[in-house]
């Protein structure tokens, strides 16, 4: 058995789904869960993820062989303090936190330094769902999952969170924490800021109710990615600023060339432009991504 | 039966699922099909979807009671100047263009004037598919159809227009010209140019084959209209360029500030905006728009 006894801080729709597929090839032991609402952790229970549940941290890392971080962003640091003086001393503790320098620069104010056994991590997975409820074991299968490596972890860490989740079905990748935060920032922020700003510009314009209306199915689609968390979106662009900030800068410059070549009405740019990016969109999206899914 | 003889110029999606609706509730006699391509147009014969066809509109038109034209928007005004002089004298004519000022000023351009058979109309619906195989019956159940009469057009052609659309299981509404045209601008318009500049944005950054590798599955949804026609949204920008300019001024204003407050850090101001889209997603869309699908 790959975990003796796993302390999951965070039960909701990673942490949650982590555990069923663990559970479903046997590779789990007990489980504790760690919140702060009640009633999902009694849920947790109820729906057999978690053995049993505390609110304090402190208490859930106790005789963990591995410590799943699964909250917010924001939360992070406070988390990795209250574990400090309570963890096994070759514990291992990875996250699922959707940008790493931050993760990675809370977990060092907190220790002093980076632990030998912390491998921050990241699952490109999830739903627009929430909560333990929402979870389920075959959440991972065939998705990838980014690890990040400090430089300062042991190498039976890294192998022990590789392990993790390649029993959960994902495909398990390592890249640096800056080139983890760029290409994030690219294929997942910036489209969940473009779902966001085009849903508040629509509102903001007068009749909207109308607008709404005639939305047709594609518009629906396209701003599916705006009724995501905005707690948990707030804190990834608080943490992941520069790389998104770049990004979006990029992007800016994008429509307003676009924008241009609309107002003076030159088809010849428009088309090139659309030829461009549906030829990409096809070849790589179709290509790429529609056998893992 | 509502139309003796239809003429449907262009015979891809649109025109051939208006066909399939019309002939799936016994409302339409013989049908013409004109365009350009030889295959396309063999295809349909064999489909049932056309009786016969012409690649001369002249020839199309003539003892038609009712014209659908269903070309490009940049092919509207040699499409009504052909037909101009071979109509029948009180012959219907509407259209499926995505924006209408063009579609009407082309119309008054050919015909020196609006002829009271002309009633412009824009269905919906549509999917990524394009071309007569992709047609079905079904495509305008409890879809929208927003008819702009001209003010020259007589009642007896829009009521004619009106039961063609509601035959085929259609909701249709009226508004002006102008108005239409922001409307879809905002709707429609602005999300295409979103996931077209998007993926043109990724595709120009370097090491793009790994930021698409990395994109999740909300990235492929939300991306998906960026494979629409290019040629077909090139004519669209043109022809709505103004409505079209004006919302993505308000949306390039929107993002920019969205941009500033992640520059910042400004956590609040984030989660503001991200609250408001979230509720307003949730409330129209699911509300109004789940239904009808």
């Amino acid at each position: 058995m790959l975990i003796r006894r796993l302390a999951v801080i965070g039960v909701g729709l990673i942490g949650g789904s982590l555990v069923r597929a663990l559970r479903a090839v046997g590779e789990v032991g007990e489980v504790v869960g760690c919140g702060r609402g009640k009633p999902n952790l009694e849920r947790a229970l109820e729906l057999g993820v978690i053995d049993r549940y505390t609110h304090q941290i402190e208490e859930a890392v106790q005789d963990a062989d591995l410590v799943f971080l699964a909250v917010p962003l924001g939360a992070m640091g406070q988390a990795f303090r209250s574990m400090r003086d309570h963890l096994q001393p070759d514990a291992v503790i990875t996250d699922g936190g959707s940008a790493k320098a931050c993760v990675v620069e809370a977990c060092r104010d907190a220790f002093g330094k980076l632990p030998p056994g912390f491998v921050p991590g990241h699952p490109i997975a999830g739903t627009e769902q929430s909560g333990v409820e929402a979870s389920f074991a075959e959440l991972y299968q065939n998705r990838r999952v980014i690890l990040t490596p400090t430089g300062f972890n042991s190498p039976a860490a890294l192998d022990k969170v590789e392990r993790m989740w390649r029993l959960c079905g994902a495909e398990v990748t390592q890249m640096t924490v800056e080139h983890h935060d760029e290409v994030l920032a690219a294929t997942s922020h910036l489209p969940h800021m473009l779902a966001f700003s085009l849903v508040d510009t629509l509102a903001g314009m007068k009749e909207n109710d109308e607008i709404f209306r005639y939305a047709a199915g594609g518009f629906r689609d396209f701003t599916r990615i705006a009724s995501s968390n905005p707690v948990m979106w707030r804190d990834i662009c608080v943490a992941n600023k520069k790389a998104l900030g770049r990004v979006m800068a990029y992007y800016i410059d994008e429509m307003k060339a676009l924008a241009d070549a609309v107002n003076r009405g030159d088809a010849d740019h428009l088309q090139e432009i659309f030829n461009r990016a549906k030829e990409v969109r096809d070849r790589y999206i179709d290509g790429i991504l529609d056998s893992p899914e």
